[in-house]
């Protein structure tokens, strides 16, 4: 199968889109040609100056939470917690579970993500590995893992539904991995997701470190989010979060650390020389009130960066667009130099800076010959930008998911003229509708 | 004439809209009825379970600016201002600005918002009087006012093009009051714009409180932007800025001041027991590196609030559902604390303080009987919105323009399922970019 895209503006790098054809053979782009080169294909897409982008690569969401957006607004972290998304989780069912995954690789794919790394709750991880085989979207999975509690008085009220010895958290993640990693011709991958060290036990953690070298699959865990807890893990075992997972072996490029707000230079240091990934929520941490990630000063240290969305219920929206745009406008804020975090620099980490701390390095990311056709058609000649120029910039600063028209992802258009193809949406909107009030009305009693 | 929206759900006040007919005879809101009321009327508007709110009041705006949309990004401010924003509103004619202001109007009606405070370049104001006119807006405009340059030797490079003498800026201000005010049914009204202390002589200062008082206009000028700026003028004029315009007998219900980052308590219990409003502007404040203004505490202290997205170059949309999301969680995220500024407090802060801050309370920024029927409708069913309730936090924390359906200012449909009645806008774009491209050259050449 082979897709011509012609009359595009394609966005392979640098400040400003080139005038390019695009060729798609199967799964790979195969060719960027001169404007008019006439290619034989299977299929010809004139994008009618509309621009082509690398698919965003999401690295930190809870598709489980995108049930309950809008459920939990303003409210303190503790009452979010214990009130909120810990006993909504808890109620999940595992059809609840999958439409929930459905509703946010949907918003992703319509949003011009086409890679997604996620953290499903405890139990029924399955469900979202379903939704994500079905919609088509690229993505790294696994199951949250919770064998331990060594969490203050005030942090209780985690649900029993949570808790696992170790040995069933590693069997129930062994047997998803075993089901899932390379699932959909490779499209699925499994990673090891202990939820945080607090929830963790050591023993649980070394024994993570060897199997994830063993399979060759990342671990994902959050990190460094919030000053009380990064305290308490220092009291509890003695180290920064960083210095510790650094200790316990699992510091490296197979590890993915969420937020990674409060470290120091010792610990930014140890992320960059080890190679471990960052996936900062700038929306997240702002709507729970943690701060702001010393974004410019990671990516000045060399730390490998990525972006993320977080859950919808600390968000509300799964949005790269606006992930992108309040990162930026973060750390010019926050550090008083307008020239921080440049949009060609957070467009960079919100696409090729995604794929490489999810080890899809050279898979995707960028626009390249030989690289995986996952890409966006956007269409910038929009009221909201006009008149402003084709550049990253734009898309940055004025960019939204509204502009979005088609989604391909391994060579397939996952999202084609504002609908999904092969999915009735109406129908899986009207079934999340229906689970959003059985979920609410299990946990609440 | 007489309308009927039936079917909707309006937000009234509170947390979540009610189901309610909303009636509206010529230019005012006459009656808020039980569902399924039967109405006799000229058009009868199904609204099938859309949204109905008060249309957003935006109180600080340049749409002379619109133009230059992603034409000054990830600039140090001196760059920003010296090599692009002075030398581009200087190299603007006529119909230049009239086309900014155009695509700008309809960016902002797009967007649900229904009234606008507009800062124009010192010359061509009346181009931009002229756009609010045709495209339906409601609002409040008046030209930058310049009579002096106490600025420092960094400051320079300011175009020829804006310095005016004392009586020039009062004479010509006082031509376009004369023209404008009350002009369009009353919807257009006329306010001194002085662009900002540094830029104004005490002469004029004196003079447009006078005239201010004289004539029943709002006084309109940019205070404690940035720290430098706000430490020159101590220096220059022996007081922080708000004692100084209070000192000047400028603080009042009349005066509006953008900004207000920088300001000590004693200046905030100025504004308060003045009445003063303020018009923040979260997003320029990040993208320019000026920083983060204390909303929540002046909210606390009971300043009378607004909100505005400034120029486009420094947003770069004028889209009032990302200031209220980026207002409400930078007040949260730097304040650490996830209760502060929610969702109802900013939405109220977005339209009826906005028409507070305006002298158009009681008039607009309300759905409420004898209200100006200035309003949006909000399609709240959308993908990235499910399946979260109905509420005031929906619309806050997952709304955007793409939401809004159709908007209605003074009883008139002024944007109706997605296009402007009476408007070419493919034509209007058309032109723009042609302008713009006219503008650069003329600045650069």
């Amino acid at each position: 199968m082979k897709t011509l895209l012609k009359n595009g503006y394609l966005f392979t790098g640098g400040s400003e889109p080139v005038r390019q054809e695009l060729v798609v053979e199967d799964d790979r782009i195969s060719a960027l040609l001169a404007p008019g080169t006439v290619v034989e294909a299977d299929a010809v897409v004139d994008l009618q100056s509309r621009a082509v982008i690398p698919g965003f690569v999401q690295t930190h969401v809870h598709l489980c939470q995108v049930l309950f957006r809008g459920r939990a607004d303003d409210l303190a972290l503790l009452d979010w917690l214990r009130t909120r998304i810990w006993p909504y989780e808890a109620a999940h069912d595992e059809d609840s579970t999958y439409l929930s995954a459905l509703l946010g690789c949907m918003e992703l794919l319509a949003g011009g993500a086409t890679s997604v790394c996620v953290m499903e709750s405890v139990r029924h991880a399955d469900a979202a590995a379903r939704a994500m085989e079905e919609t088509g979207i690229r993505g790294v999975f696994g199951k949250a893992m919770m064998d331990y509690t060594d969490t203050p008085a005030a942090l209780g009220g985690m649900p029993d539904a949570f808790i696992e010895t170790t040995q069933e958290s590693l069997d129930r993640s062994m047997a998803l991995l075993k089901r899932w990693n390379g699932a959909a011709e490779g499209r699925i991958r499994y990673a090891f997701m202990p939820r945080g060290i607090l929830t963790t036990s050591e023993e649980m953690l070394q024994e993570l470190c060897r199997l994830g070298r063993e399979y060759g699959v990342l671990v994902h865990t959050h990190a460094c989010e919030t000053v009380p807890e990064s305290q308490l893990v220092e009291q509890r075992r003695g180290l920064t979060e960083i210095k510790y997972l650094h200790r316990m072996g699992l510091t490296g490029e197979r590890l993915l650390l969420a937020h990674c707000l409060c470290i120091d230079d010792e610990d930014m240091e140890i992320l960059r020389s080890t190679g471990t990934g960052v996936a900062s929520c700038p929306l997240a941490n702002l709507k729970l009130a943690s701060g702001v990630a010393p974004l410019q000063r990671m990516k000045n240290s060399g730390v490998r960066l990525s972006l993320g969305s977080d859950g919808a219920p600390c968000n509300n929206n799964l949005d790269m667009f606006q992930e992108m745009k309040f990162a930026a406008l973060l750390q010019k804020g926050i550090n008083h130099d307008p020239t921080w975090m440049p949009a060609e620099d957070i467009f960079r980490i919100a696409t090729e800076g995604g794929a490489r701390v999810l080890g899809m390095e050279g898979e995707t990311g960028v626009l390249a010959i030989g690289m995986k056709a996952d890409l966006a058609v956007v269409d910038m000649n929009r009221r909201e930008a006009a008149p402003a120029p084709l550049s990253v910039s734009t898309l940055v600063y004025a960019g939204n998911p509204g502009m979005v028209t088609d989604t391909m992802v391994d060579g397939r258009w996952v999202y084609r003229n504002g609908t999904f193809p092969g999915l009735d949406e109406e129908r899986i909107r009207a079934h999340a509708a229906e689970a959003v009030e059985r979920v609410l009305r299990r946990a609440n009693g």
